[in-house]
């Protein structure tokens, strides 16, 4: 489950809560192109500003709708309770994988860390994926606490932060991480701009916020990329640059994917939850402009 | 309600639940010590570990124990829907202010936060205190946000994350901020180590994490500061100076306050959510080794 393509989509929000009709549209779009799996209640699906019930909702309407390809659930949140209690609705609700990834508010130790992740690992009946991601928690994995978290029973993928962009850079990076972890725990490349380079440096799959939105241009680096076809799966990468400029320039995928899942009429405008916004003016006609010449 | 001596009360936790008494015990400590307020659910009350159903029960017995001093209650959450569910919850449960710090997962615009600001007041009908805490929330008020958010007619105070040791520099810090917000809004000093400087340097109220324990001599500390006698609010301050170590070198107040209450009895071990932890150890050696000096 944690190889190939995972796509991400959006929970299209109202400030009355999820647009149920629009969510379930994303997840129909990724269950028809046949992604390897489909990740909701990633950031890109604004797990951290849902509720409890929203979240159950959600996996809920994901497993129902995604035609059998296997739906992973975010499960984080601050405080060890209330990731056990994710991870039984995620269970409950038919989820067959779950992300968690140690979000801080005081920030935490990496003895903390461990504990949070032993304690959730002996609870789970479903595999879990380690959702490293600074720039939301605030809290950097070492290599060395990696490769301990790693070694607990239920997990088995590790979603990394953007590599870089040269492929013997990521390859050496990505050797290094490997060498820690048991050999059943896949890696998985996050941030789209580096994700071709990430599948050919090594890594076994993507957890792609493109693929949320675009599955068929994700699926097609991915395939390129494990049939070892580096040069196809770095081209169609490519030429999505302005995009990947888009992403650099307003700190992130999220507000970007989700004005270009606006513009396109995909999702009701605004998509986020306050006191998320999704680009306006000049931001706003560049997505314009980029959809037009892709 | 937003001058003097606020004393933030840690909220004791298993991972069942908030220990009710233990907190109730707390609040009656700075109800008899006639703390000017009592600020419940800030970081040291643990709000973001919180639920929205354990908040509102804090809130109440704070209320009903607090022998008529006000309580200001912390309403921080990720999103703004759940934010405007925390102050009403608030206000039905009878606090007199609240307490806002713009908490973020994605990194936020100002935009953004003064939009959240924004909406949040709109709803309010106490005045509110707008919490800036780079460490935990992530994001830096500038000073010409906390102009704009001031402005808002429910803004009553502003609690600023440490000053310079330094009082001069100090000073020049709280006269730059306090050139740029109306007068009716107080400044509050958060930062225990710094609370006298800052106090003596101009700030009208400390927002304080000693003063939820040890009552008495935050008081005192507060009162020779309003009282224009510097030297012996600075010499009181002085002499706790072996905790101020242990905060900075434990990377904030909360699991050393925590430990100390463990350690005196007050509250029961562990007393914080996990992931969070006490000292244990070497460091917990020295948290009893302060007390017994002090």
């Amino acid at each position: 489950m944690f190889t190939g393509l995972s796509a991400f989509p959006l929970t299209p929000m109202s400030e009355q809560g999820i647009r149920e009709d629009e969510f379930v549209g994303l997840v129909q779009r990724l269950a028809t192109a046949r992604v390897d799996s489909i990740g909701v209640l990633g950031s890109t699906g604004n797990y951290m500003y849902l509720s409890r019930e929203e979240r159950a909702r959600v996996i809920h309407l994901a497993v129902e709708n995604a035609g059998g390809v296997p739906v992973v659930a975010g499960i984080g949140a601050l405080s060890t309770r209330a990731v056990l209690e994710l991870a039984e609705d995620a269970q409950k609700a038919g989820a067959s994988g779950v992300l968690l990834a140690p979000v801080s508010y005081q920030t935490l130790t990496e003895d903390e860390v461990f504990g949070h992740y032993e304690a959730v690992c002996d609870a789970l009946d479903v595999p879990l994926c380690v959702y490293d991601n600074p720039g939301t928690t605030h809290f950097s994995l070492s290599d060395e606490l990696h490769g301990r978290i790693a070694a607990l029973s239920k997990v088995k993928s590790i979603k990394i932060p953007p590599v870089a962009g040269d492929i013997e850079e990521a390859r050496a990076r990505i050797e290094r991480l490997r060498a820690l972890i048991p050999e059943d725990v896949t890696l998985g490349i996050s941030g789209d701009p580096v994700a071709a380079v990430g599948l050919c440096a090594g890594c076994q799959a993507w957890y792609s916020v493109l693929g949320g939105l675009f599955p068929q241009r994700a699926l097609a680096i991915t395939r390129a990329a494990q049939a070892g076809d580096s040069e196809t799966a770095l081209r169609l990468s490519n030429e999505l640059e302005p995009l990947w400029a888009l992403y650099r320039e307003q700190g992130g995928s999220l507000r970007v994917i989700a004005t270009v899942a606006e513009v396109l009429g995909v999702v009701s405008s605004p998509s986020l939850p306050m006191p998320l916004k999704t680009l306006q003016g000049e931001a706003r006609r560049q997505v314009e402009q980029i959809i037009e010449r892709l």
